[in-house]
């Protein structure tokens, strides 16, 4: 058995985890830090873990996370870099859910997280927690930064056009129209997303400049091998769970005859959670809901030269706790499925 | 035209006031107070307003409300209090959305909202802001306490059963099963009220106390000549407008012969915000939403004693702004309904 | 491994039963019948299926129901009625998630459904499905009637103090004032449901009558032995599942000192899927989502007469698919949970 | 008084058009046909409207739709057509909430709505009702075909970079990523649009062909004199009312100087329905909700040469009844604002 530690439980991708991991056979969770709810069980907080999870919150000094297999960091952007290394010494694996160990340039860090990288050594190190892309990587890595739950589903939708060997489309204008149910913006009392403002109610945000941009241009250009230009628009809408990320891009004169659907098909083949629709579909987010899997339709409307490539995955699960405990999974030799199949809810 | 100033205007009832009063045709809008927002033009913080409300928040110090004719409140409570003395005595009309001078009894309020009452003289001469029991006091006030979102619901809804020579129900036993949207619990940042929290979601809160208690037996005592005993339970909707009463009373024996239908049709003929709906009939809050009009319909299941009565009403109009503009325009000897005929918003 | 057949898929409770039942580690999926769809897999009309659920639909005269162990149906009223005998016939155990069998009295039945029942005969032999109340009689059943959503929320909730062998309170005027969100209409093209009429709305129905006030009648009085009253008051909420029954009945004279929270925690100890709260709590719909829990809560507001009680539900699972799942778990000698631990989804 | 009849007044688009009508100055609510309602109070179906319209339907032919002065059709595809030619000849004139006259050419008119078009010599005469762009013509019009909601939209939000001199952007390409509210869908009772279904969801949807496209592509070359390449996606967002379309436009290499900001408010200065926000907003569809507004914001991402255009309106005004009775005003030489300038309501 796998002993589990979670540092910072009191969130969405927190709980999830919870959920997750409470069912998974293999996991004996040990630990749940919060220096805020010490002694609170946490089923106290999330009444829907009444019975599955007996654990309650203690203090990160008397949590004994040196002591577990792995320890995972569901907290602010911060945290988990001022703690991996310590963890890192005393032979505990770590899988941050934050944004600490995403990005490898720690100037690009600084510029879009406000904050200085206090350990940029281990981000040489540390994995991007995209198994579809790293599994090889990730089975053997000590520090895993997974990532954002936008750029999960927008590099799976690009992955198979730009992971052939030479360009099929024009690489320098792609573009992600992304929407994302509130959950994204976590557990945190904030006046835009209370149900009074965000619901029956539809807007962007970010348009000049979102955190999860940088990160995804990294993974698009470390796919491609070339350079990568992406415009990223995010909405919110008003929904709990889910991303839709509606993606657009050009295929070049010399890639007008391929056949993408099969592409995308025979890409993903052995990819348990990516799963390409049939021709003509419309992947909806709760057919996802609440599971692991990554949904992807492609069109070609008209019959022109622009793709459109629909992509739907839970945020909290693919786009964060599940894809955590998927590469918690393949770091300890499990099958990469384990305590993941769960069927969507639907309604 | 009336010189109208509001203090707090950033919350839920503050945005809707000014939506009313932009458009009424006998106010000008003066001045409204934010010390935080100070200078910043209020269609900036709601867009809505843009092309409707060219005012910007001022500091409380420069707004010159002194000026006005008449103050709304539309703060948390503890504030109207501290101010009402200062303007009443320089003849501005005070109108409180708070709590401040609902409750008779300062005790009573400072059991329920845990401060101390600065001037419980004023209590005396507050007049309880509901036209459709006090219109003939509020003609003549400088100095209202407009009553809460749910007990307005309450009282309309028992108030034909109560305000009979003799009781027609057991008056010691009356229950109020309420169910509310979100606005309810205001503009402020916090967990409980988020969308990912409250939406797809349903719960009870407060079953062992709610503020709305007292003030609701108070006012159900005063039409009633007579003790009263109500439970009262309130319920937190995942929609953002409307208050849904579910009313129940047991007839005594000596008026099971009543016509409740007509009791109650005759008892609201002359109030133009109260209709009662056809026999049968099950209200819908959208029936109401954006309007200043109360919906009542009454049940008797089964033909027996119990009688069921529903009552919706838009918690932000009926509820709140709008029934603070009914109680100005009777203030001020203008048309009761003026400004407040707005077709409700459905779907 | 139990085969099972499933007749009528294409509603919420059967998509609810196919996600239940493709987990469940001793079941395997025979067939599933729509005359409408035959031959279409059941993952294209419910693409969170795919990948778990393999099976086409068939048309009703090959699906050789015959060979199943158990089938379930989750059909229209008057569906179940019609094979029940020819199944039985054949060795074939009966799970009707609809009305058919619910209800013993056969005029009561066609009062309130408006057909004649084709079976009455079988009607004494049905078991009710609550096995809160008839797991020694469900354990050895061949036909069970499933209880309706509403009538396990309102009979779980009531039962404590219905089954002592003395009135402890005044069984003759017990008031549910229940709440549901719009799965329990249903997967029908109607217009009431529709999210622009149903969303941002809230409603009661059904006042002067709905069905499951004679089911629920029945299975109060099965329990306390005794007549009982109910005034039973249901209403629509905007989200997707979940039940929310506030329930009313006041203590005699005699009955006020005893502990109801005690009571209730003592009654429910051995039951793995009634969860009594600690006192004081306010259960949400949501703390049970897609799981087969119910939860309780007790209050006795202002130390008064009148108990509150508060019981939360997914209506799909323990007010359907769920419960299905759990009586046959029974049926064929299994661990009562099996397949059934969930973790509810939250948020 | 301008004496006004609707057909077909029992969907969204109707109840809309009485909820506007029926507060506007200069009108007189006639007559109101459906053959099913016959007899029916509009004010039974549509409680919102009771106190405020106190028509009831009426048949076809007991309707003397020749006595009005204007005809709005909120029907179907295929009724305004066939009727339209018996109304202009009494002297009435008539204004299509549906596509009968949106479309100039009758081919593309048949295959994309399944229909032959019955009066094609009507189409020649037939005013595209689009104010900012036709509104000279709309007030010479007898005969109005009133845009789609989603066009709209989009061409107000492309109309001032097309109506250039020579092309700013690439027009060849122009990408429009929509998202409606479901109330676009109409009162239709179908399952895809339950809130059961559509609720806590997002999906794209006939990305492969949509009848808004050749109406949008139509007007859009209308505007701009040449030819326009449009692709467009539209999706489903769980909310009531609004339309929010991103739209994405590459600025050509020569453009790249230009202050788009100034030259939409300038485009729009005098357009009373547009809002062109400050530099760097976000609009939201509830800052329009329930009024004729339209909101408009401008992104140029990273600064490059893509530009990203945000546009907001209430589908059921701005998108549809709103902007018929914006077309009526012009018809009849009133003020273009006339009882349009609700002010939008939030929260």
């Amino acid at each position: 058995m796998i002993k589990v530690g979670i540092v910072g439980g009191t969130g969405y991708t927190g709980v999830e985890l919870l959920r997750l991991l409470a069912a998974h056979p293999q996991v004996t969770l040990s630990s749940i830090t919060s220096r805020k709810e010490d002694g609170m069980p946490v089923a106290e907080m999330f009444p829907s873990l009444r019975g599955h999870v007996s654990l309650a919150f203690s203090a990160p000094e008397k949590a004994r996370l040196d002591q577990c297999d792995v320890v995972f960091f569901a907290t602010p952007h911060g945290v988990a870099m001022s703690q991996a290394r310590e963890l890192l010494a005393a032979g505990v694996k770590v899988i941050d859910l934050a944004a600490d160990f995403r990005i490898k340039d720690s100037a690009v860090f600084e510029q879009w997280y406000g904050m200085p990288h206090s350990c940029p050594d281990l981000l040489a190190e540390a994995v991007y927690g995209l198994p579809e892309v790293n599994r090889k990587a990730i089975r053997t890595a000590r520090l895993i930064g997974l990532p954002g739950c936008y750029p999960t589903s927008m590099q799976l939708g690009f992955k198979p056009l730009l992971s052939q060997g030479k360009p099929l489309v024009n690489e320098s204008a792609l573009i992600a129209d992304c929407k994302s149910g509130v959950s994204g913006a976590g557990r945190k009392a904030e006046v835009h997303t209370l149900l009074a403002e965000a619901s029956d109610n539809f807007k962007a945000y970010g348009v000049s400049g979102h955190r999860h941009l940088p990160e995804t241009v990294q993974g698009l250009q470390a796919i491609a091998g070339r350079a990568v230009g992406l415009t990223f628009v995010p909405h919110l809408v008003p929904m709990i769970r889910g991303i839709h990320s509606t993606l657009y891009a050009t295929l070049l004169p010399e890639a007008r005859g391929i056949d993408v659907q099969s592409l995308y098909e025979q890409h993903y083949a052995d990819d348990p959670f990516v799963d390409v629709l049939p021709a003509g579909s419309h992947p909806e987010t709760r057919s996802v809901r609440a599971s692991n899997m990554c949904r992807i339709a492609l069109h070609r409307p008209g019959g022109g030269d622009l793709l459109v490539i629909l992509v739907v995955e839970d945020n909290l699960v693919k786009g964060a706790a599940g894809q955590g405990v998927q590469c918690m999974n393949l770091m300890f030799g499990l099958e990469e499925t384990m305590g993941l199949m769960h069927v969507p809810i639907l309604p």
